[in-house]
């Protein structure tokens, strides 16, 4: 197999896997659930969201975590940034990445943003320009790029659409997500061989979700074709939390069982993961379904 | 992506997803079961085992369930058989084929069978002579393929030494087995790659563990290198049931979703192997984990 030696693994779990938590985390628990990640040997964690607290209250304290957690040199500190008020409100704070994000799908870009794709860009666009005045990269986020829950499949040219759009506005990596863990690795291979026909590998990163199982097998179909950043939240946190490990982000130490086992560096270690994973689930208040976190499990009794 | 059009899954749900469950489950629910699988499409079910019932107390009916199911004329019945005895008992009541059994690791196979690996051979050979005669084909089945709970990594050339000697007794198919499922996509072609260099791909059947989440991965990879065959249980039935989730079968219905949206026939219904799921999960009296089984469970309320 054709594989790279060194992956990136970006950390989402304080985002994409809290956002939908429905009991309150307290921000003393997020702080330190990050200062265990930052120590994890990660060197990118998606902290927290500037969404209006009135749509994801969870993360109504993103200011305060970023102004109280420990930064490693070392790691890059990100955030989601869904507008100009939001960015400033970052800024104010500190980040070192702005991720904007958007849909392939015109239904569950209207659904989850409350606009167009075509309306959706001068939105970004503005974000992109501002934050790079303040020296920050930024990162597109495209969700549903293989199924949308409202249109079905999602066809690669409504992809590179949005993807065109997002590099001419100068982000420097596009995460294309797999929002509802639809995708197989023939999908995965279908879209990236359209997207490297205009772009080099490099520039993006994969996002899946496990909810049926393929997260781990689009992955490697993902590293074979080049890809070499990955997003993963530990312990597979995220999506709703009353159907267990049914829609959670692929788990970050799953991912870094397969890398590492077929020989890929990540520098993260595994037991700085599990441990984080065991400390926020007693914060969430119900067992994390990872395949390592129940062998962890079961080796600590 | 180079795939086959069509797939044999075999379902090894009624034996070595039962074989290890505590709980008794009457045989009349066997029965039923089995009866509801031979009517899912499935072309292949491992009805149960003749190991003698004071190893597998489990399965001590196996006489009585392959006497009592309906059977279907496009579908083999199989039952695992360590030696003449066992393949006395299985002759009696008829079966289609018998699954003959060893290890890779000779720990493992010490553990298991209690004998050595050379100790093994004239066992085996004298059950496929014996069975040839009464007209059954034989599978053969070679456990830690890829590791071993005692030994760690298995290297190919064990596996080879095994399949040479399985394939000159007679056997028609040699299921590979990631007992303890450790393997990673990289570990199975290297695996693979020296097998095909001595036997056709044909000859193979893989049988997969998903333990650490990589089954699905292990299966493409598989599929990529020529095979067509893979062995599965219903709601990922097997390994320990007091360790949820954490070491069975890679479930029927999760391979079927993969190679449903790939393209890959396989004849088999998925929503008679989710009833079947729902049925036997019933028996056993906990909640079975696949993906789809979680997808169902929500959808069905």
């Amino acid at each position: 197999m054709n594989l790279p030696q060194n992956v990136v693994l970006k950390e989402v779990g304080p985002r994409d896997g809290l956002q939908n938590e429905k009991g309150v985390i307290e921000t003393k628990d997020k702080i330190q659930w990050i200062d265990q990640l930052s120590e994890s040997g990660l060197n990118y964690i998606e902290v927290s969201s500037f969404v209006h607290p009135k749509w994801i209250p969870q993360l109504a304290d993103a200011g305060e975590v970023l102004k109280s957690i420990k930064r490693q040199k070392d790691v890059t500190y990100a955030a989601l940034i869904p507008n100009i008020r939001g960015l400033m409100r970052a800024l104010e704070v500190g980040i070192d990445e702005a991720s904007v994000f958007m849909s392939a799908s015109e239904s569950h870009n209207q659904s989850n943003i409350n606009k167009t794709i075509d309306e959706t860009f001068p939105v970004l666009k503005e974000v992109v320009e501002e934050a790079k005045k303040a020296n920050l990269t930024v990162r597109g986020y495209v969700s549903t790029v293989i199924g949308c829950p409202f249109e079905g499949p999602i066809a690669p040219e409504k992809v590179l659409r949005v993807v065109d759009a997002l590099l001419e506005m100068g982000v420097t990596e596009v995460s294309l997500g797999d929002t509802i863990g639809v995708a197989v690795p023939t999908q995965v291979e279908q879209l990236l061989t359209l997207l490297f026909n205009h772009y080099s590998p490099s520039l993006f990163a994969m996002h899946f979700h496990d909810t049926r199982g393929t997260a781990i097998a689009n992955i490697v179909k993902s590293l074979e074709m080049g890809i070499t950043t990955f997003d993963s939240s530990v312990g597979g946190l995220g999506g709703c939390p009353y159907a267990k490990g049914a829609t959670g982000n692929v788990a970050t130490e799953d991912v870094l069982y397969l890398l590492s086992e077929m020989g890929i560096q990540t520098g993260v270690q595994m037991e700085s993961i599990i441990n984080a994973g065991f400390f926020i689930e007693q914060k969430i208040g119900r067992n994390l379904v990872s395949k390592q976190m129940e062998i962890a499990r079961k080796e600590r009794g």
